[in-house]
């Protein structure tokens, strides 16, 4: 299988790549990340260390997905950290917690972003300067390969789900792109693939942003699985002809009662899966939880830019990046601690 | 209310413009259509009286939608056996025969576009030319004016069916651009704003070819009525919101049993709709029902080129071009001769 190419990594000044603590931070290193927005015409990578290019990266949604974010703010905080000159450690700690600042502000909402950032910054306990820049690039490292792990439960757990031959569907792109190992939604097909299984997976293209037919169909094509990119609007027909006996979708924000915050569509494509008695399955960390909230109907719905919907002139454009999906339209979930179904 | 201007007409040579039998056929005119390849950015009209341009018109879809095809076919052999010089009556039948035959060419599968030639072609009864091009244009005006009035019963019957602001969701384009009226699914709408209604309308942009935000929206909101475009994927999310009451879709081919043809995309609306009991209304012709269908299952679906979905490397691409609602999920029908409801 031709795995997809790391999306996020460490890559230090002898060419060596790390997705794991090893790294020496006596080295000159860099943040090594897929640039996102170029795919799928080139695959153009990205060695950053410069704070306002790392900025730049995440906000232009270069890397793009809640759990990729993370480990590519945690890599850049350490190639800053590297960079920084001063000897003195209380200076070392200002001018870090400063960059921390500056690079959680790329995307604001992105829980994971602040989350590994904070993470970084909790480790430091050494005494001297050259140790605090190894022990960041350590917790980092771990970071990224302890979300690799994550999505090889994930993806182990969800093989249950599948059957060889089968068609599954799926809506944006929950995969490796999106996270710093195979993905969410996307890991049972991996390992499905892994494991002799020849799917036929059907990828919604996903609108506005088309996530769907640029990233995941890139993805799944590459590694050799069997992907038809079909409009959003036709997911109903693809059921209704027997292409597809599952639905696996990744998730932004999960309730306490199971109500799903995913990508906009989730929801349509949920009704459209229960009315034809399809099995509708979420995937993601078991951290996507938040039991802070109730219900759904405490997951604000962020409303993006008009432009991404073109062709329209005089009429107003109704734009919801996300929506929610109750529970009751979900027969599972997948994270890494096993498959939670509905009681 | 800035109605929108006509789709279809004939305009002779001191340019006076025709919707109804009433023109003198000795003097020169010509189809006169609006250019839907370059709406909305520009409305461009096209002057055709040569069969080979009225045939690339049609298959380049400068006018579609079936009553509008059936329209200016019509009113195109009336143009064209205009130019006919010869003035034997049997070499005119024959001439005329063979301009119908590859105007019916143009799009193989439009139903209107074959009966509005034979019907032209059946309406010759005169005996010597000029008489029969008369005739011709007559019959021509006649079918015009036809679909004008069929538009403005379907209008006033499916009024009954609004109330004053009420947020109504529609799909595709059947409006004034897809017939010689005031459309089928959208003439309700216009009958609702010159009664002083103000409907909130969403129209889906209808992948892949957009003719929900590149024609629906234009025409509505070059009326004056408000019309909100969302992707195909928010309609179910609109929907949870309370933002719509009714959806009010066209027709291709409705089936004995009620199953109804459309584009892509109605289907998984009908069902997004039945989940949220919002009513689901389908305005077409009477004469869109086929009664030697049993049932939907006996439709085939077409498929369209792949290259109408873009942005798609590596994997493949199914692009049916229109699915069947079974008539369980439909609330009605609205034609010309009133509001069908099911039992």
């Amino acid at each position: 299988m031709n795995l997809p190419p790391p999306t996020v990594q460490w890559l230090d000044d002898s060419g060596t790549a790390f997705r794991a603590p090893g790294a020496d931070a006596s080295r000159p290193g860099v943040l090594d990340i897929i640039d996102q927005t170029r795919l799928p015409q080139s695959l153009h990578r990205l060695h950053l260390s410069d704070q306002k290019e790392i900025h730049a990266a995440i906000s232009r949604l270069c890397v793009r997905g809640a759990p990729a974010i993370g480990c590519a703010a945690a890599l850049g905080l350490a190639a800053c950290a590297q960079r920084l000159t001063t000897t003195d450690q209380a200076e070392f700690r200002r001018q870090l917690e400063h960059t921390a600042a500056f690079l959680n502000s790329s995307r604001p909402t992105a829980v994971n972003l602040s989350w590994a950032l904070q993470r970084c910054l909790n480790c430091l306990t050494a005494d001297h300067v050259p140790a605090l820049k190894q022990q960041l690039l350590d917790e980092a490292l771990a970071i990224l390969a302890e979300d690799i792990s994550l999505c090889e439960a994930i993806g182990k757990h969800g093989l249950q789900l599948l059957q060889p031959g089968q068609g599954v569907l799926t809506h944006c792109n929950a995969g490796a792109l999106a996270t710093g190992g195979c993905g969410t939604a996307l890991a049972p097909l991996y390992a499905a693939h892994q494991a002799g299984y020849r799917l036929k997976v059907f990828s919604n293209e996903t609108r506005p942003l088309l996530q769907g037919s640029r990233l995941t169909a890139w993805e799944l094509s590459r590694a050799g699985i069997e992907v038809t990119t079909i409009c959003d609007s036709m997911a109903a027909q693809v059921m209704r002809e027997g292409l597809v006996s599952l639905v696996l979708v990744g998730a932004d924000r999960v309730a306490a009662n199971g109500d799903t915050a995913n990508k906009i569509s989730t929801y349509q494509l949920a009704i459209s899966a229960n009315y034809h008695r399809i099995p509708f399955y979420v995937a993601m960390p078991y951290s996507t939880i938040d039991r802070s909230l109730h219900s759904g109907q405490e997951i604000p719905i962020e409303q993006r830019s008009p432009d991404e919907i073109s062709h329209c002139q005089g009429a107003k454009v109704y734009n919801p990046a996300f929506d929610v999906t109750p529970y009751e339209l979900i027969s599972g979930y997948i994270t890494e601690r096993g498959i939670c179904r509905k009681p």
